[in-house]
């Protein structure tokens, strides 16, 4: 069973006619998508949100054609879903409102690659994984890592402030977004920051834009600051009896000054899981973490040597091995990248929640997890970057009668994770899954304070409406 | 001669006198300072920009004081410049429309310092460089380290979003900053943000506050995320010939893959600074780079080693000296902090400004600067962070009859920066001094962007007013 959208006032026949042949006027005809076969693929995400069919898309190939969709939105008031490679988590590209969907995608020119001052400008429809293969080969690193690489782009990683596991060492998203160029909601456009790796004129605007979740302006040009590639890259598995164990340990190695660029974590049903796959693992294990370092030879060596001496003393080791080899690290790799789609085979639905706890908290949030499940008899397994706090609870069920005791299990989650100092989510966003736990987090003065500043750029809510923040 | 402050208007003397009479009831009257001898300390901070004297200042003594003065001025429609450590170089917290100076000096009391989740919670009157010592003694450390640390508060460091040496690998303040309780114009209160180093939900109002120069909100407490302490530090000079050949080796160690965390580099007339104070240097040098890596000693010395190999390869070197001893590691660095006020000594005025361009245009902004001195007839020497292309741009004059010539020489400063891809300000903000250049950099719909934001969280303009943006 899908989680409903929520009911957000569609727009009126007639104003989507009008605005249908404007967009044929000022951004072509074949750009314009207004079929409903057409337009339903471009309702849905990679969430468990129900798929809403736009009114049109806008298939846009300028940063002029983003900002005409957007002066031609506001003139007939339709709302405007932005769209860029659709694999969000959490609904933030379902059109809920109905109106237009503007699509990125083909907005995906590398505009510039400038090794000496390590930068990339792109267009937000450039896909990450082609961006980190593209920078890589001039010896320059995009650090930035979600698990959907392979297809996600990168104007929608600006708009969610994506992760990923790098994220401990390297930091998400924002830590690399110099500047911007952006559409607002009338087809104003800003340009936003800087080429500079340094810089405070003005307000941080490009920090309020990213992670905006498309709802305060569509990008169309993003500057990158890039680093330098490492040299060499070491892997250190180690299996413990229980997670609270494996919980200790991850803020052992922090606390030796140790800065792994990931610190995963897999609690025992997640080994369960990977043990279906068929992978061996130890089953004295009831949790694994994976370490990997990067940087020069030396530091590598000196790292891996570091990391082993403070994880053989760490409490309920029962295995550590370290993987040089680049085979090797593929494989423990390719079996943590898996994990994703082998839970959703687990069962007919999943919800992949990405609640942030401080590190410290970690072993009693798994206990937390776990006393859930028992609770509402929802299974759950939880995996993800320990080193910085960010679990992935996943909870699992087939069945439609369920669904009660997941929105039970989903809604516990939520008010521990607050409960233990910890926040609602670390990469997802919180779209439409999310919005209505906002107020456990966030108080009613600061959910309004951020609703004025919405309305400042937006002031007729059309700008990805139904997300972030709870519909009344 | 000083910068005058712009004329906002000052309140009228009724509004004044009720105010008082409400905050001696509401925040007691002994914190309320309403002598004009006991306010006109009050009324500059370490910039040029004229003192003006308050009506009247409060010494804050816990978030409840703050949260009444707001409300007290917002019902008066009093202005308020927020002040901490008074440090500031742009005149952020010079009070130009009068009114009220919100002194949160004694509101510093160190609340957590938390070595698990390696944080540290405090309140804006904390001197930087003691909290500095206060972490470093529990095997943590806070990087940000702008030059004023002896006396500089964290309060204004997160206003300013300050910077200094240690920027360049570690970032600057924003980059600790995971969560604020601010204060509203009003007197409402925010907690923004969170205790985890990662987390997504809703907007990133953390980092609108920061930088945003006191006119927002006051931040009543702040959380900071800390790393751990580095275990040894290593400190390596290189001579070079001219500026443009330091400036190149500076982008030879980046793109070396090494990051030092200070890269830093003075120009010939800065050399001749310190020779003049008795300091001998290598009379060949026409440039200096100052770098200093730091980690454990494995990493420290690999770092030395291939600093050492790419330097000595750069074009135009001159001599090349590692310091790992301690007592010269401190006279080199003692150099480095005593150059501002040597410079000061050098003339009667100073201005120093901090702005910031792509590495690789650092040669070319060097040969504009000349060129400006050359046209204007302005004495100018620069030093600053090279690997951040922040630079401190320094002009000196001892006559009120350069002050046409200085400000024709800031102006085509401020007009070269934007030319070469740069930022007004790195470090310092924008505050009095560089509002009437923000347009050079920003466009006039960004402008009213940010001063639509500001609106949302003081229609009436009393917090901080006259900073960041022209007054018409």
């Amino acid at each position: 069973m899908l989680i409903a959208a929520p009911k957000v006032p569609r727009p009126p026949a007639s104003a989507i006619d009008r605005a249908k042949l404007a967009l044929e006027q000022r951004v072509g005809a074949s750009r314009v998508i207004t079929d409903p076969n057409g337009c339903a693929t471009y309702g849905e995400d990679e969430s468990e949100v129900a798929a809403v069919t736009p009114d049109m898309v806008v298939l846009a190939e300028s940063a002029d054609h983003v900002a005409a969709t957007l002066a031609v939105a506001a003139e007939h008031r339709i709302p405007v879903t932005p769209r860029a490679g659709g694999t969000g988590r959490t609904g933030g590209a379902v059109p809920v409102a109905g109106g237009i969907v503007l699509a990125t995608a083909s907005l995906a020119r590398v505009k510039e690659v400038n090794r000496d001052d390590m930068l990339v400008v792109v267009e937000p429809g450039v896909v990450t994984g082609e961006l980190h293969a593209l920078v890589e080969r001039e010896g320059l690193f995009y650090p930035p890592d979600p698990n959907s690489l392979e297809h996600c782009m990168i104007g929608g990683n600006v708009a969610e402030n994506a992760g990923g596991p790098r994220a401990l060492k390297y930091g998400v998203t924002r830590e690399y977004v110099l500047g911007l160029e952006v559409a607002l909601m009338g087809g104003t456009r800003l340009r936003t920051g800087r080429r500079t790796v340094k810089g405070v004129t003005g307000y941080d605007m490009t920090a309020l834009f990213v992670g905006s979740e498309g709802t305060l302006g569509v990008f169309t040009e993003i500057t990158l600051r890039l680093v330098s590639k490492p040299a060499e890259i070491a892997t250190v598995l180690a299996l413990f009896s229980d997670a609270r164990a494996a919980g200790q340990a991850v803020t052992d190695v922090l606390r030796a000054g140790l800065v792994p660029r990931c610190l995963e974590l897999m609690d025992a049903r997640t080994l369960g899981a990977v043990r279906a796959q068929g992978v061996a693992i130890d089953e004295r294990a009831g949790a694994l973490l994976l370490a990997e370092v990067d940087g020069d030879s030396a530091l590598v060596e000196a790292q891996v040597a570091r990391l082993g001496e403070t994880l053989s003393g760490a409490k309920g080791l029962v295995a550590l091995q370290a993987a040089q080899d680049a085979a090797q690290r593929g494989r423990l790799w390719a079996t943590r990248r898996a994990l994703s789609p082998a839970t959703k085979r687990m069962a007919k639905h999943k919800l992949s929640e990405d609640v942030v706890v401080p590190r410290s908290r970690i072993p009693e949030l798994l206990e937390r997890v776990d006393a859930i499940s028992a609770a509402t008899g929802v299974r759950a397994l939880t995996y993800g970057h320990a080193g910085d706090g960010n679990l992935h609870v996943n909870f699992l069920w087939d069945d439609d009668a369920e669904r009660p005791a997941v929105d039970d299990a989903l809604h516990r989650l939520m008010k521990d994770t607050v409960a233990v100092g910890g926040t609602l989510t670390g990469e997802h966003g919180i779209g439409v899954t999310k919005a209505a736990y906002l107020p456990l987090e966030q108080s009613s003065e600061l959910i309004a304070v951020q609703q004025g500043l919405k309305r400042t750029f937006d002031p007729h809510e059309l700008l990805n409406p139904g997300k972030i923040f709870p519909v009344r």
